[in-house]
């Protein structure tokens, strides 16, 4: 069957807060090949992955994504992987091109498994799903306080896994964070999982963050999350010889393999965290997903917008050992909750299983996406090269 | 003064072939404070910069790029380093940010430079602009044959130093790519500095990069370039240590500091070619070179569009030993020609050096560029978020 289709849809909460939540608007992706659909999620920015797929050729290493992937065959894994490596050659020099793709890709694979009506991860080849236990992934409060009751509301519904990120962490003092963490420590209990996120906040600044690393230590921290942006490997090496029983985690930045790789082999994460939506689909993270295990790295998800962005980003991992944990974001504006007609929640164990369904197992929600659906518009030398086409399953 | 504006202009060639030909579109950049107007240009896609400019807030770490700029005080040197960190920060998860930068990095200096009437180059530090040695770029020719006629035009135009690049090279079998580097050797003369550029063809292929080495030693070609796509650490590394007196070079697709470092410090490349219209402006890529001097490894500009683009890739390395090679495209299409008035041309001793006059020192060509001008309009949500301004001086 030959791809017919690839159509994004921009789809937004009425308000955008500046707040880091990434939950606020997303891309959906639909793929038809045949009588066959499948959907996918792009992160991040809508519309600038939107140009990239419709922009003008610029030369022959600078095209628009999509025409790598209309009119291309699709009838099996191979060829998912033959038309990822077709995008990053023919848009070598278009640097979004990788978030573009990813949502292209997740698309493919959801297809192919309805196609076949089989999950993705059996195509994948993992015999089954192993529950993972979800860390419940939400922002840190304005004040200790704040985090506390918002640690303690966690652990009252079940949650045993909690990771606190972003808001005035790492922009304080180091006396400030400390207490932040505690409140994280002291809410979810002694038993409690306490995961850290710097979100990138010292750059390449290496004694800015090993100044955090005794109340981490204190209040037992399993991990810190980016402390550095994506690629100061150096940095990350650095903190991870002095990082003690707290692990460095990293790499939701990574736009393709080579970066996660490098997160590994020279930053010394201990976890390795990838965004399917960003480093070109399921595709390149299953394999980064088998270099972690044979490195003796924990894999772990990366993502922050719908149950079908969530459930793409469990695949690539989802026959590793039991119980390893994954990424629950418990803090989702109605958008990315209401897109989905299923969604992934935790079992009676405080688990999460991906479904047996085919594809991804999710089902977009057509008439709630409607609410949140923006039209787009572009034009370039009066030829529109795209406007929002009807969202028809 | 305040940014007040910053402004993007699409210009194209009527029609883009599909070659590697990067001189076939670009992207202007004028920006304002006060009475000020500095240029710039970005690679690569226009559109697709365009709308990473424009777009809406994702969330708190990915916001438009103009966001970070408009209104921002630009006074001196440390302004453009604090506008590209808040570009960076607030931009974190927007790909092509990098990109968009840097054009608008460009525009600062030369607006800077236009205020204080310095040439960019001393405002970096240099006290004076030494003399390079041009090497014309070029695309391979189709057959051995048509690479001869042009290496042999190149020498006859008072080259001595030549870059054969992209068209059949590294798709072909050995024997066929090494006749290719025999016809440029023998159309340079013995005396030529004969450069091969692999376009990344090969991917991750260590092998395949491997067999070409026999022909580029025995042909005495000074480097190969990207054999790899940018950040493939490991290709590179294992190849510079096999490599002879053929040196690696590489590193114009980094869009960051950190990957140009690797390419230096992991790849073991002996030459690090960077884009300023890429890597996020003059501002990294001055510190590019300056880490590149001090690890012994010779910097080489990238560039592939207009003189003003040349002019901004020439700058960060201003002062580096005089006579080191440039990369200087002579097949430009007509657009990346006639958009300056002035151009960097060969002198009598067929050396290349940047102007004295104030900023990049040159000044686009309004009317000419008006012919290559496309309308873009970008709307979103029933809102329109870009239409190509009038384009002024």
């Amino acid at each position: 069957m030959k791809i017919e289709a690839v159509d994004f849809y921009y789809l937004s909460m009425p308000e955008v807060l500046d707040i880091g939540d990434g939950s606020q608007d997303l891309l959906l992706v639909r793929l038809q090949a045949g009588p066959y659909v499948g959907w996918g999620e792009c992160e991040a920015s809508p519309l600038v992955s939107i140009a990239s797929l419709v922009c003008p050729m610029s030369h022959s290493a600078c095209k628009p994504v999509r025409d790598s992937v209309l009119g291309q065959t699709l009838d099996d894994v191979a060829d998912i992987d033959r038309i990822g490596d077709l995008v990053r050659t023919n848009s070598l020099d278009l640097l979004q091109a990788a978030h573009t793709l990813s949502g292209i890709d997740i698309a493919m694979w959801d297809l192919l498994g309805r196609r076949f009506e089989t999950p993705v991860y059996q195509l994948l080849g993992y015999d089954r799903a192993e529950p993972r236990l979800p860390y419940a992934s939400v922002l840190f409060g304005d004040t200790p306080a704040e985090t506390l009751a918002k640690a303690q509301g966690i652990r009252d519904k079940g949650y045993i896994a909690a990771k606190f990120g972003w808001g005035p962490y790492g922009l304080g003092s180091v006396a400030e964070d400390a207490e932040q963490v505690a409140a994280a420590r002291e809410g979810l209990g002694p038993e409690g999982i306490v995961l850290i996120d710097a979100g990138t906040v010292w750059g390449h600044d290496l004694e800015a963050a090993a100044a955090r690393l005794p109340a981490l230590q204190e209040h037992r921290a399993t991990w810190l999350e980016e402390p550095f942006v994506t690629g100061a490997l150096d940095a990350y090496a650095a903190l991870a010889k002095q990082s003690g029983s707290v692990r460095l985690a990293g790499g939701e930045g990574s736009h393709n393999e080579d970066m996660a790789r490098h997160m590994i082999d020279q930053g010394g994460v201990g976890f390795i965290q990838i965004d399917a939506g960003r480093i070109g689909g399921i595709s390149p993270a299953k394999r980064v997903a088998d270099y972690a295990l044979q490195r003796g790295v924990t894999y772990v998800n990366h993502t922050f917008t719908s149950h079908l962005a969530l459930s793409a980003s469990l695949q690539p991992y989802a026959g590793h050992p039991a119980r390893s944990i994954c990424e629950y974001p418990v803090e989702l504006k109605s958008l990315a909750w209401d897109m989905t007609h299923e969604h992934l929640t935790p079992d009676a164990n405080g688990l999460i299983t991906l479904p047996e369904a085919p594809g991804l197992g999710m089902t977009p929600d057509l008439e709630a996406a409607k609410h949140y659906l923006l039209d787009v518009e572009i034009a370039v030398g009066g030829r529109t090269l795209y406007r929002t086409p009807e969202l028809v399953g």
